[in-house]
């Protein structure tokens, strides 16, 4: 198994649009800058958080460039590289590794369903055998709540066959502690990520390798937190904070809701706004959800707290 | 309503790749010209059997350019232009319009589960309004087996209410013939093609526009034959012959089945490829088709008949 680049608290990243719909290069870069300043370990840029797939390859691929230029490192950096056409999927990934980005997050192509082990193989290895480089590191994206199409068991362990070198890793947003805890038990050494942080302590005490969360948005110091202490005494009592904030946001539709309180507690109302599909929260659900968070004590990052 | 540009017997047109899996837009332009020689009104390209949304807008619309450079009449071609975000889609139609298609097939956001009306509806009067030609005709593409997002009958009645002049019809994939019948019911003048020539007879005898159907690919003339003698007393026996062969060909995966058969008649064993994450049929399923299909007494299109 190759070296493993990423380890502790990632954030799939919130991607700023702005009032003409196009991204938001420049509020994206400073988010992503904060992030890190609040102690992130990586960015999963361009997730199902991210709105990635509501972007063309081609928004995507300049938004990483304005990235890299704005001074955030390439190696911080876990792009989402995942299309239903292995021509797009080829191209995002190529990109990221000329970028040098520490890996890709590579969803299965979603749109055909049923789908067989067989063909999403062919269809991963398609890609990693056209991009041809040993630089790559691969994380499957697993998330069968959207994409439908996801990553059995006993793909994930063909794939890792395959390509001990590229194949490293996997994020599981099942929302199936069971699928992650057969991953980590049969695949030591694999680097494998809840898609929540509600499951990063078990995961950690089972050599999980972090978690990579939508609520990493707000919320990366008490996720850190857990993550720096999870041998600790504090440990679950730290670990119920981090749960009960998620709990609250999951009471709302994420993305928006993730929006709506980077735009409130970053004083951005630009923020809020949605591609489509999605919508954003409505005057009473926005107002709601700031209530509820009132409610559990929640504020926004370290240094916020700390200026408070 | 606006007039409609197409009726009768639609093909959503396979697509051939080359042995190195790229888009071969010669046999696609020359399958295309069989297609319309074999009696289809028009061609549904880049639809869910064309494996559309297994290339890249790009790749589709050099496709697009080649049939148009070939001669295909584009009033014929009715385009997929389906994409998970509005910004692809918004190219893809302007692309089509551009050739002056006869009309656009228009999936909805497919990544996103679950979405709402409001947030299919923001994204396709998105499309509409950013490409903004009066000469743009939309059908909307209910798939709901394979997008799993689907548009409601109520929200098909938002959208033709939004645009009475644009959103002209829609192909009803949904496999439920309910659906097929109440969208005939509660929009009269609105081009309702059911997505299987199942229900080509049922749904001409109810206001149906005829049907764009996978099957087309391989059977246009007993598909047509249907549609000109619907009124007529023959009418059961020749939608019995047809379901028939829709029955036989739905024991085995489609796409791959379709272009076994394609490859099989044609004379060309270079159509069979298909692109991830669909695989070819194995040799045992291929036989078995073809022996199915000698068992039913099935001959490809009616110059193939007429020369035996």
């Amino acid at each position: 198994m190759a070296a493993q680049p990423f380890h502790g608290v990632l954030v799939p990243v919130l991607t700023p649009f702005t009032a003409s719909g196009d991204p938001d290069a420049g509020r994206f870069a400073a988010f992503c800058a904060w992030l890190l300043d609040q102690g992130a370990n990586g960015l999963a840029i361009f997730g199902t958080t991210s709105e990635a797939n509501s972007m063309s390859p081609g928004e995507r691929m300049q938004l990483l460039d304005r990235l890299v230029d704005a001074g955030i490192p390439a190696e911080k950096l876990m792009p989402g590289t995942g299309a239903c056409a292995v021509s797009d999927a080829v191209e995002l990934v190529r990109h990221a590794v000329r970028h040098g980005c520490g890996g890709v997050l590579m969803l299965p192509p979603f749109y055909y369903k049923p789908v067989s082990d067989d063909g999403i193989l062919a269809f991963v290895a398609g890609v990693i055998d056209k991009v041809g480089s040993s630089a790559l590191r691969m994380y499957l994206y697993h998330i069968p709540p959207v994409a439908v199409v996801g990553y059995s068991l006993d793909l994930v362990g063909r794939l890792i066959k395959a390509y001990p070198q590229t194949v490293v890793g996997l994020k599981d947003s099942s929302g199936d502690w069971n699928n992650t805890a057969a991953l980590l038990d049969r695949y030591p050494g694999f680097a494998v990520f809840p898609g929540s942080e509600v499951f990063l302590l078990d995961g950690l005490r089972k050599g999980g390798a972090g978690c990579i969360t939508a609520t990493g948005n707000v919320n990366v110091p008490g996720i850190a937190k857990v993550y720096a202490n999870w041998q600790g005494a504090q440990a679950e009592a730290l670990q119920a904070e981090i749960t009960t904030l998620r709990k609250t946001m999951q009471a709302y539709p994420m993305v928006p809701a993730l929006k709506r309180v980077v735009a409130h507690f970053h004083n951005d109302p630009a923020w809020a706004a949605v591609r489509p599909p999605l919508v954003p929260l409505d005057a009473t659900q926005s107002a709601a959800l700031i209530a509820d968070l009132a409610k559990i004590g929640f504020a926004l990052g370290e240094r916020e707290q700390r200026a408070a």
